[in-house]
């Protein structure tokens, strides 16, 4: 079994020096570079597809069906931000024009865009060995934005970390991209190192509460603090109304029970917490589609056993009864459990119950009318999703709303939380603790915002204006000059 | 004298709850009712001018016109905030509707959208009684993105800052704004626990950076942390090259005394470091022009006493030269005082030779050639702004402002950093310890967007989906739907 060494001091520093230099490459060399260097990601990982399952199934237990379509999903990742640069938006540019007539001061002539912020630190996570590793969503968004990418490797899959990062060097390197735009780094003191090293500008993360909140504390502690997005988790509570059980009682069933059982339980957005009706009569389903599916193993023996701690802390509290125990355990298989509460016992214990149990658990939470199901909302903490099942036009679903809208990034309506579809308006986000800054994003377009940073030049001449913000508008972007949106030369907007 | 008390623990708590309440009226509520409140909030100030003026200049210190000239500043901002809700780019609108072809898995419809954070903790500058006070940016910016505001006043100015506080409020609820999306708080401890409590989701700060940095870990070591944006002043290097002097040297003299002199050099964006090459020849002139400044009162005893022990310390390090030592000091006013280093000597002590000095109080570094100026620069620390004075066409200013750009918000050519334009595309900001978040900006639409947070809405029936984001789009705001930007209904656009 392959197992990852620390990066030696002498080598990182090399890898940060290399990136350091690459930041200036990337950030005055074209944009069709960037584009390239994404799309030869894209390529070379779906070309070698069969390799990387193969050699990821082996150390992650996760089957091929999953991991080829992750793979998919990292390269249609790494194509969406190729596309979304040649779009033109991401640069954000504001121009306002000279105007000396303006009060109470003449008003200089203002010239504003998001530049790449620098070398950006990504730590990969275990549960998705593409889509949020080596090539995945941060490395994709920090290379559209112009940032270097340093990965950190996770442990739950080295040699598919390994490959991964040798086939992306050498696409990046084909594609012209400079060295240094992109290294792997192996170990948990080689990865808080670079965190602290002045080089390393933001740090992207996925993971659990606590690696996150300690890489995140560490990032904003520096003499110079830098942005750190850490991808936390979540309880994404999803809650049935009575009409929506009446009207489709099996269906919701049949979700739920593939939704937090998908992937073993393994994913951020799994419903840990099903609030229904009192008197729902859906148990006995929800028990049989439970003891329906097969146990799985988990990705590491340490998640398994992690998950086996924290589900049975949830199964010994006050109020909670055990519909289904786990029967899988035995042969170091998770299977699926499923417990129930009411609201009042979930409140009274809420530091206990409310909280992520990575894994095939969740619990069914009753509540007694709209009015403590808006109750049982409005003391939930942030998750990057919450779910209503409702027919639409059902009372109370306003004030629900408004609640679960305070508390999530995604709101869903009747579907199910897990599958997140990698599309230029997909928030996968939201208050804390799910993210350690509810305004950013890990998938989907806006994700490049995370490393950027807005420079104001004021007055420039022409030659040393970066190609976004000159005059003639070389790459055609979409610019707000003087208010108006246009992809034409300023000069021909405000006839100066 | 008016001196503030602190505001008790039960006021606090209903100016807190009200300010929830408030959260959602603004968030439900049509843009039409931030606007008015912006316009009402405007109108008034200038109504009445002369009354603001008259008080704050017993309380500050500074003169009538400054005064004046603060007070159209700020009514312009909020103005400006005002306007630019009504063009709708605000709400940064995303719809991807549904894609049952999509691979690897079927799209859902998405639709995203910036929705306010939640109630705004303010915490008002000294050095701007109005521009950064009370109905200052900050509080301008967090209205126009729907979230209500508590201010904490600043103990510079409190009669200032009650007047004004009556001001806004009696003209929000005219505008027909809900009782709490405004309120003035007093007193450290009183800010400090708003700051804690969990209504609050956001907060802003113009200060020092001991007080910004201090507030900033309060906020982000809450139970569940929350954004803070600090903007903390900086040294804001100038660096004159030697064709500028030979082209300009009388107008650089001028104007950079002007700039380290304008309102007692009391200005975040003060140049406190200005670099000219050896054998400038420039120095009898700047003596004598900084001899031709009378000396002013600083806004109170305290800051007076700090930029005294600041300047001090300077004048004693090793490698500085006093040019010109403040003679005014004795009558309890501040008159400019000009230190003299080179290069060596401040990248030696940069410890103790680059750090803000507030107030008219700076020093000429002197650099023996292009590559030393770059050296310089690269050493420095971030920023609001950095400044080149330089013929178009020089060699080594694409080095120099490479370096400069990695460490500044803003680049002025030319110029002077000190009065910052109220438009769209300034960027009021800075990699730190400039500002604690140098993405953000504190001046200019832009401002708005740190009070904001996504939500993505999948799969939502029209009846529940906020009016930016239902398909008919009744508001006519910018959105970009399916790639494309448009401000027509979504089925006009994907033909569903």
């Amino acid at each position: 079994m392959h197992t990852l060494t620390d990066t030696p001091v002498q080598r990182l520093d090399q890898v940060l020096a290399a990136a350091e230099h690459a930041a200036t490459v990337l950030e005055e060399g074209p944009v069709g570079l960037r584009v390239a260097g994404l799309r030869a990601i894209a390529d070379v990982l779906d070309e070698n597809v069969e390799r990387l399952v193969t050699i990821a199934e082996a150390e992650t237990n996760l089957p091929t069906g999953r991991l080829t379509g992750e793979v998919a999903r990292t390269t249609g990742q790494q194509r969406l931000f190729a596309a979304g640069l040649e779009d033109g938006s991401w640069s954000d540019v504001i121009i306002d024009t000279a105007d000396p007539d303006a009060t109470p001061v003449p008003r200089p002539d203002l010239r504003r865009a998001q530049l790449p912020l620098g070398p950006v630190l990504v730590f990969a996570a275990g549960n998705f060995p593409f889509a949020f590793s080596v090539a995945g969503g941060d490395t994709a968004a920090a290379l559209a934005a112009g940032c270097p990418v340093v990965v950190k490797a996770h442990p739950g899959h080295p040699e598919t970390s390994r490959v991964t990062a040798e086939l992306v060097a050498s696409a990046l390197a084909d594609a012209g991209l400079p060295e240094g735009a992109f290294a792997l780094i192996e170990g948990v003191e080689a990865g808080v190192t670079a965190l602290q090293d002045r080089r390393i500008r933001a740090g992207g993360f996925t993971g659990s509460l606590s690696g996150g909140r300690a890489l995140h504390d560490i990032a904003r502690n520096r003499p110079d603090p830098i942005p750190f997005f850490a991808e936390m988790g979540s309880v994404n509570p999803v809650f049935v109304t009575t009409e929506a059980v009446r009207a489709r009682g099996e269906e919701i069933v049949a979700g739920f029970t593939g939704s937090y059982t998908l992937g073993v339980g393994q994913f951020c957005t799994k419903p840990g917490l099903l609030f229904l009706p009192a008197g729902h009569g859906l148990e006995d389903r929800l028990v049989e589609a439970a003891r329906g599916v097969a146990g799985g193993r988990m990705l590491d023996e340490r998640i398994h056993a992690t998950h086996a701690d924290i589900r049975a802390t949830l199964t010994g509290r006050p109020g909670v009864r055990t519909l289904v125990a786990d029967t899988a355990d035995a042969d170091g298989l998770a299977g699926p459990a499923l417990l129930a509460t009411d609201v009042r016992s979930l409140l009274a214990d809420a530091d206990h119950l409310v909280t992520e149990c990575f894994g095939p658990t969740s619990i069914i939470v009753e509540y007694d009318d709209m009015a403590e199901a808006v109750e049982a909302a409005s003391a939930l903490p942030g998750s990057l999703t919450a779910t209503i099942h409702a027919e639409d036009g059902e009372s109370g679903l306003t004030d629900l709303l408004r609640e679960l809208r305070a508390r999530a990034g995604r709101l869903v309506w009747n579907g199910w939380p897990t599958g997140v579809a990698v599309a230029p308006a997909m928030h996968h986000g939201g208050p804390y603790p799910a993210t350690m800054d509810g305004a950013h994003t890990s998938v989907g377009l806006t994700a490049i915002r995370r490393f950027q940073r807005p420079v104001c030049y004021q007055d420039y001449p022409e030659s040393l204006l970066p190609d976004v913000l000159k005059d003639e508008n070389p790459q055609r972007v979409l610019r707000r000059v003087n208010g108006q949106l246009t992809t034409e030369d300023v000069r021909s907007v405000c006839g100066s």
